[in-house]
């Protein structure tokens, strides 16, 4: 097997015949690509399929972004499983989104690209499943932003589906998340190149993307894990007086780092629109209550979440799987200790993988 | 009594034998003013005065900011004690900061104001109480970097107070709390009105501002408090579709608000300036330890926390506590229970409130 990096995608391009799509907004795309990597292969009985779904700025290179789950031998086997990740709708990473051609005016979509539900990414990921022949999945799984899509499959395709696997996940956002949304969205549109999102021909809104990156980066640590790899070291370089802007803490260097190596693969529009989807996520919006959002639910759940993620705090985990016992549904629930706060589901983590590869075996 | 709002600070003019002023960088002030606010009168044994230290955004307006705690009748009586605020050195509220003209340029200083450490803010303070004929303070009490400032007292000048009331604050910032303002900071220099600092004679990096600010009041709010003032409520306008930028979370609306009004009165490079100034506050540098740190001082502590706050969380004051006992010094120490999160200190708080007053009047 090739290794992960230098596997490109495949692009699926959707028949005319299954378009216009429309989204729940009611808008319409009438083109639509969808790129996705499958790793293994579909069994005779078409019934080792497992779809992984990524987080706000991951891409369909599952094997790659998620090395300690997805592989040979790994918890998401793929020796056994036929492994399926498309980059979500509106995403930047091949799936049409803000920089495709919009062809109703030969120019890319920009900011005028519909914003997505969860479920509108997941209805597409159902087309795709039936244009590779997989009519049921062992497990959708994901973490964070692939977490509320986990739930959503289970939600929106319940035959589909033999369970549904959600990772440091929330049924809704916080208002404190959305929040941390905000300040991300108004750096963006507050740079000047980011041009009302016409941007997609002559550069972009660089700075303001690099800021809301840096802004996300802390979130997804715990101040724990901030103090291990960064302590309060201060890294000196230019003027050499105490106290001067020629000074740095390390945290300030990576910060830089993490945002500018991020403006070189990611999309300002995309993370604009994708900040909104989650914001609007509310998994029982329609119903009375969280439990009743799951009663037409009919696959196994496997909850888990992380002692020190403050993004998605534990306790959103907990009230998920208090009301799927409640909707008496087949539900195990795990919270692991780590000190690494959201970002540990990216992170080497042998208790989760240990818990995913039994959960899957158990269900082959 | 004229109400609070309607009173002007009163500028002290530091006399030129006194200057220049050295700060701890070793960059030197040539001209150097100072904007207080006095509240009360000085009795005649000039033993009853109190120094209130501002936080970040504060003001020398003791009486208006901190309505709840100072006034006649009030915790901090002004009916009882001689209470004197000063705006901070390199603030933008009257004291010698970025707005100041820079005698050597005849220009404003802009961003090559030097960055003033605790210390020189509480050496400037130490002046005008020399001005004010004050030897001694029952008290010098702040909250946050106010709390900073207090702390520093305690170390620089032992014997001109009786006690130091360190409220919502910490003896170093954490990574965390360093990675917010760095993204407040860059948010700031990469508005392109930013100029490199040089924007005092025309406008300045308002959206730069305002998005820093935002930032900053998510982290004074506690995830709860946000729940409380917020919920997930969406404001609806615009266009109509449900899935649209025309629609916002509450919570979007509000950090707009707050960010739009802060720019109206609150200076660019002051933010990047006392930002700097916190991340380089340590407490101990120079020390073996905290407990060494506080050796030198003879005052009594009072430390306040307070349980949502999660910018300087409660642990942080308890390791001051612990510090100061090991020390043998004369402390106590409340966490008080509260969802309120870092504002706290700003908001009517019967507990703090009673708990200041009888310190102080224990004092008097």
């Amino acid at each position: 097997m090739s290794s992960a990096k230098q596997r490109a995608y495949q692009l699926w391009t959707v028949p005319k015949d299954m378009l216009p799509f429309q989204l729940e907004s009611g808008e319409k795309l009438h083109e639509l690509e969808v790129a996705y990597h499958t790793f293994g292969s579909l069994n005779e009985a078409r019934s080792n399929a497992v779809l992984v779904l990524h987080a706000f700025s991951g891409d369909s290179n599952a094997m790659k972004w998620w090395y300690t789950m997805v592989g040979p031998g790994k918890p998401i086997d793929t020796d056994k499983y036929f492994v399926i990740c498309s980059n979500v709708l509106g995403g930047c990473s091949g799936t049409t989104g803000p920089a495709s051609i919009n062809p109703q005016t030969n120019k890319p979509y920009g900011f005028s690209f519909p914003i997505p539900s969860i479920r509108d990414m997941v209805r597409v990921q159902a087309l795709l499943l039936d244009h590779l022949n997989v009519k049921k999945l062992i497990a959708a799984i994901g973490g964070s932003m692939g977490g509320m899509q986990a739930l959503e499959w289970a939600k929106t395709f319940p035959d589909r589906l033999k369970s549904s696997i959600v990772i440091a996940s929330t049924t809704r956002l916080s208002p404190q998340n959305i929040g941390f949304h905000v300040v991300g969205r108004n750096a963006i549109m507050s740079d000047p190149n980011w041009n009302g999102g016409d941007y997609h021909e002559h550069g972009g809104p660089k700075k303001g993307l690099s800021i809301a990156r840096m802004l996300g980066h802390i979130t997804f640590l715990s101040e724990e894990a901030m103090y291990e790899k960064f302590g309060r070291k201060v890294r000196k370089h230019g003027r050499n007086s105490p106290l001067s802007f020629g000074e740095e803490h390390e945290v300030e260097s990576y910060l830089w780092h993490q945002g500018s190596k991020f403006v070189e693969r990611f999309d300002a529009a995309t993370y604009l629109l994708l900040t909104k989807t989650m914001d609007y996520f509310d998994f029982s919006d329609g119903y009375n209550s969280l439990e009743e959002a799951f009663a037409a639910s009919s696959c196994d759940f496997l909850i888990i979440s992380f002692t020190s993620d403050w993004l998605f705090p534990t306790e959103q985990s907990r009230d998920m799987y208090r009301a799927l016992l409640r909707a008496k549904k087949s539900v195990t629930f795990s919270e692991i200790e780590t000190n690494k706060g959201h970002d540990s589901f990216l992170l080497p983590n042998p208790e989760m993988e240990d818990l995913v590869r039994a959960y899957l075996e158990a269900r082959r």
